[in-house]
Formats: structure tokens, C-alpha cells, sequence
């Protein structure tokens, strides 16, 4: 999508066909940074540290990650043990495994001489599948909008609710969540969002506000306190989140504070759907409860970057002096608080038999 | 209660007879700044930018404010014209104008030159009232933490969660949720609380956090986002909030947000109750529907306080820059999913009737 009207990606091989460059996203929103990583332990850090983020984009950077350490040694346990670094990074991050798995498969019948471009190539069909996967998540999610748009009345606008970001700063472009919404703007659909601050690392006001006042979406963003009350009084018609793994059954595991908005949704009628890539869904893992959740550090709570009003980038402490934080970063959201998956073929329930609606193919197993 | 050993209460008539000092709320946490009110507009100013507030301080606040305006001009008409003016600073809060129509009644059928003398008593006795009302609510409270910790095994320790501030700074002693805690704590219970953030203003990473460790109080400071998954990982047994307005049916308006901790809390079986003295009910009103939601500034969603490595306290800006905001104050909990009231004169269920068993009087009306 664009950025001050230049069309980017959030990762994209660099001239010397080597290295990758990658908007570092915690730069965002004071400082538009590109940053180069030139080695598998740049592709770690800059997972670990956020500067990328988001399943789709955490998987495609690992990929990158990957292809940069088997230039270095592309034999079998060099790359076992690449695959093993890289995936502990984020271990929510279902795509991040998915993706070393898709990697390792791509070379791993290969001689050791062709694995170097194998990997490059890979991670660049990663890379481009995942824009056409979101790319058709906003159709299938775009006609859900429509749906809506089709009852209101004439100058009205159909108001949805996201949280944290699953835009295309999550992915390689488009996003997940924020697909169907870019598409329903571009087609002329009036389309308002709330997009939910996302305490602690603000994902919502500084990068899904930042990409859709970019795009030129109407929006407002609202603290992750203010869903309830906004469903409540009846300004959301549809919930929209991304998420990081979804179980066999349904259960999504998604930034913390999402299970609150579904309890939310649920208890006002408002439809809650999660948008996802097929890489998403974790088939091994029979219910939520299974699902790791990170805990991350507390300086995430205790402190806060911003801008002082002459530009710079400060970053200062909020809390009481002296006062723990803790930091779960994700929580579950029960399938039954959920009314719908969208992914790249269509929308489902979210139940395993949903699911396998729409995978088949996972069910010959 | 204590800060760095020293006891205070929130507001205090000052040496001179006739102006107050009040803690200024808003330089919490960083800095201790006592301030002076010496006139009805200094006290409207310090309940608008809530340099006081919480609902009984802001009734106590109003009350000495209306006494200054009388010792400026003791008739009827300058008397109605302070209390209209006073009551608008914060249009949800209750207590506000229960104070100001105790203040009138203490004054009214008196002659012009005894009622500054008689406006200055009342607004001492609400303010005794109240360290006494919030004593009893922690008493009361405190037998419901006692029978919690009666299930647990030695050594283990009775998690609360609370949302917002409804602490001693809140109040003028004591605090009406913190008043079980702070019970509990002193006759040696374990105790442990899970202090909600409360964005936009922070009110319990300053506030909430601030006073319990000034007391000594285990705490843990969390975003607004992870309650839920506290409770999901049975990580809280009680949740206890304050509230700015209660209806006669047992709605509960409180802080933007309480009411998602509240499903959260019937969702996991939880109990849920709301600490609250006589005055916070509004007999007058069937349901929390007709509670007016105040709107307040999107600077506060899109700013922040905070301290610099040196000390200094500065406000960035957090979010994408032109980006809106928008900044619902307070929600509405529905009745159906607290379990209890918790007030001065005992425990009851969140009913009109459960009301009425501890306020009969208020039935024969």
C-alpha cells in the first residue's frame, strides 16, 4: 500500500539479491526507517524486537532469515539449527514456524550448491503468496461489508472495530484484517473505523492509524477500554481482528485484549471474524488452551515512546516508581465467541468442521 | 492513608479557615504537589482537569467550593447560581450534586451571616462522613476477601484485579474499592492486586499503583487488555471497582471499561463487586441508560505524561500523527453481571431490591 503516495512492502530483497530491507516498525509512526538485515541474526533481531511484526510478515522475514544463514552453511544441521534460532524468536507465531517448515522443504532434496538460490526463491514465492492470500482475504471479507453497507441507509457508513494491527505492515501488503477494508474504501464503500490503541506497544494508534490515514481511510482511534461502550450504543457493525495461531477447533490466539472485544461483540449482537491466511491455523493443536503465550517485558507497560513537540523521540516512564508490570502479550479467544473465519477461500465458521469446509484436504489426514 | 510514612488525607481545610489544599492529582505519580484552593473557581478548575478527582473527593471539593462562594456572597440567588455552576464541572459524577444539595440544605433556612460558618461544618462532616462511610465499606468488603482466603491453601495469596483509581486519592481516606484491600493487608492476609492501567488517563498505573505501594500492598500493574486472560488462567478470585453513578435497577457507570472486565468476570465465574457509599446511587434514575457519558478530550488518547530519564516530566504525542481520537469517559455495567454491591452498610445483591434491603428508607417514598 502507499505511504505518502509511494507503493511499498514491508520487505522486499535488496539490490545486492543478498540482504533484505524492511520498514522498521518500531520507528513507526514518529519515523519512517528502512532498515538493511544482512544475516540470519539481523532477521532474528529484528523478529524479537519487533521492528517486524505480524504473523504474515514474521514467517516471510524468517524466510529471508533462513535463505541468509544457508548462504553462509547450507548443510543440513547448519540449517536445523538456523531453523531452531529463528523459531524461538516469537513462540506464538505460528507462520514463523510454517514458514522455516516450507523452507526446509525447498531445499532440503536439493545438493548443497543449489540450496542458496533455492532459499532466495522460496522466500520470495512466500513473499508473493502471501500478498495474493491477502489479496483474496478482502474479497471473500469485502462481501460481508457489502452485506452491511446494503442496510444502511443512503449517506450512512458501516462502522467496524479492529485491534492491534493486522494490516499490511503485519503482512507483505493489503494486511488481513484491514483487506477487506481497503478494498470496501476503494470500491466507494462509506467505511469508518475504531481502531483500538493496543496497549502496550500501541500496534493500533501508531501503525494500523498510520497505514489507514496513509490510505486515506476514514478512522478514530479509541482505547482498548471503549469497544464495550461504543458496541453498546450500537456504533460497530462488524469486528474485524487478525490473529496469530488459530487451533483445530477454532480457538484463536490473537493480541491480548482481543478475548475482550469478542466477549463484547457477543453480548451486543455485533458479527466478530477473524481474517487469516491457511498458515495460520495450527491443525496439530486441538483447542486454545494448548497454545504458548508469551510473556514479554514489563518495560512494554512501565514506558512509552513518543514524539515531544519539537520531533524528537523520546520514550518515557508512565507508571508509579517502583511498581511491577506483567505482560501476557496474547490471549485465547474461544471459537464460540466467534462468528466467523475469513481467509483466502471464503468464509467459515469457526469450528473445526469450518475449517475443514474449506480445507478439505486437512481432513484426509 | 501513608505516603513515604507520612499520613495524609486528599483535602484539608488549610491554616487560613477559609481556603483548602488538596494533593494535585494530575502531577501523581511523579510528583507530590500540594496545591491551594482559594476560591469556588479554584475548586471548579481543580474538578474539571482533575487535579481532584474520584467521585466522593469531588463532592468534597464541591462542597468547600460552594462554602467559598458563600463567604463571598451568602444569598439565595448567588447560592443556586454556585451550585449550578459547580455541577456542571463533571456531569456523570453523582456525588457532585449530592453534595451540593446537602450543602444547600445545611444553609438555606438559615440567616445570610450564619451560613458561611454553617457551609464550612458541612463541608467538614461530609468529608468525616466519608473516611467513615469508606471505612465501613472496607469492613464489609474485607469479610468477603476473609472467606476467600479461607479456601486457600497456606502461603497462597487472594488476587484482586481493580480497574480505574477508587482509592484514598480518590475519596478522602481509605478509598471505597481499596478500603478491603487495605483492611485486609493490615490485619495480615495475603493479598495481591492486579491494577488495571485505566487508559486514557492512567489512573492506575499513577494512582491505583502509587497508593498501594505507598501502603506496602503486593501489586501488579497490567494494560487494560489482559484482565481477561487473568481470568481465563484463574489469576484473579475477586474483582473489586468503584463506580461514579449507580441507577436504582443496579446499573453501574464506572470508568471506560469496566464493563469489559465485567463480562470477562461472569465469563469465568469471577465474582464481580462495586465498592460505592449511599451517595453514589441515583435513586432517581431507572436504568443506566439515562447516565450521561461524558466526552471528553482526544488529547488525552493521543498524549501522554510521563518522566524523562532525568526526572523532568514531559507530554508526547503517542499515536499517528493526524490521526482522530475519540474518548467515551465512563461505561455502563449492566446489573445482571455484578455480583454484589459492596457499601457502608453491608454486602447485597446488584438489584433494586438488594438496594432497598440496606436503604429501606429509600422504598417508602
Amino acid at each position: 500500500m502507499k505511504i505518502n503516495g509511494k507503493a511499498y512492502r514491508t520487505i522486499w530483497l535488496a539490490d545486492d539479491g543478498s540482504s533484505v530491507e524492511v520498514i522498521d516498525q518500531t520507528r513507526l509512526p514518529h519515523e519512517l526507517v528502512v532498515i538493511s538485515l544482512k544475516s540470519m541474526e539481523d532477521a532474528a533481531r529484528a523478529i524479537l524486537t519487533m521492528q517486524v511484526r505480524g504473523a504474515p510478515l514474521i514467517g516471510a522475514t524468517a524466510a529471508y532469515g533462513l535463505a541468509m544463514a544457508i548462504r553462509q552453511d547450507a548443510s543440513d544441521e547448519a540449517i536445523d539449527k538456523a531453523i531452531d534460532f529463528l523459531a524461538k524468536q516469537r513462540p506464538t507465531a505460528i507462520n514463523l514456524r510454517w514458514a522455516l517448515e516450507e523452507m526446509r522443504l525447498s531445499v532440503q532434496n536439493l545438493p548443497h550448491y543449489e540450496r542458496v538460490a533455492a532459499a532466495y526463491r522460496r522466500a520470495a514465492e512466500i513473499c508473493d503468496d502471501d500478498v495474493e492470500t491477502c489479496r483474496r482475504i478482502g474479497e471473500h471479507g469485502l462481501s460481508l461489508i457489502r452485506d452491511l453497507a446494503a442496510k444502511k441507509k443512503p449517506g450512512e457508513t458501516v462502522e467496524v472495530l479492529t485491534h492491534c494491527n493486522a494490516g499490511w505492515l503485519a503482512c507483505v501488503d493489503w494486511g488481513t484484517a484491514t483487506s477487506p477494508i481497503y478494498q470496501a474504501h476503494d470500491v466507494g464503500i462509506r467505511v469508518h473505523v475504531w481502531v483500538d490503541e493496543t496497549r502496550p506497544r500501541n500496534q493500533g494508534a501508531s501503525l494500523t492509524a498510520f497505514e489507514l490515514g496513509g490510505h486515506g481511510v476514514p478512522h478514530t482511534i479509541v482505547v482498548d477500554n471503549a469497544g464495550g461502550h461504543l458496541m453498546q450504543h450500537k456504533l460497530v457493525d462488524l469486528v474485524i481482528v487478525g490473529t496469530d495461531r488459530v487451533a483445530a477447533n477454532g480457538d484463536v490466539a490473537n493480541k491480548i485484549g482481543t478475548y475482550l472485544k469478542a466477549l463484547a461483540a457477543k453480548d451486543n449482537g455485533v458479527p466478530f471474524y477473524v481474517a487469516l491466511p491457511h498458515s495460520t491455523i495450527d491443525w496439530t493443536l486441538k483447542s486454545g488452551a494448548a497454545i504458548p503465550i508469551e510473556e514479554r517485558s514489563s518495560d512494554e507497560v512501565l514506558k512509552m515512546p513518543g514524539r515531544l513537540p519539537d520531533g524528537s523521540v523520546v520514550t518515557v516512564e508512565i507508571a508509579a516508581p517502583g511498581s511491577p508490570a506483567g505482560n501476557p502479550a496474547f490471549d485465547v479467544t474461544p471459537a464460540r465467541l466467534v462468528t466467523g473465519f475469513i481467509t483466502e477461500r471464503g468464509v467459515c465458521p469457526a469450528t473445526r468442521g469450518g475449517l475443514l469446509s474449506l480445507y478439505p484436504e486437512r481432513g484426509e489426514k
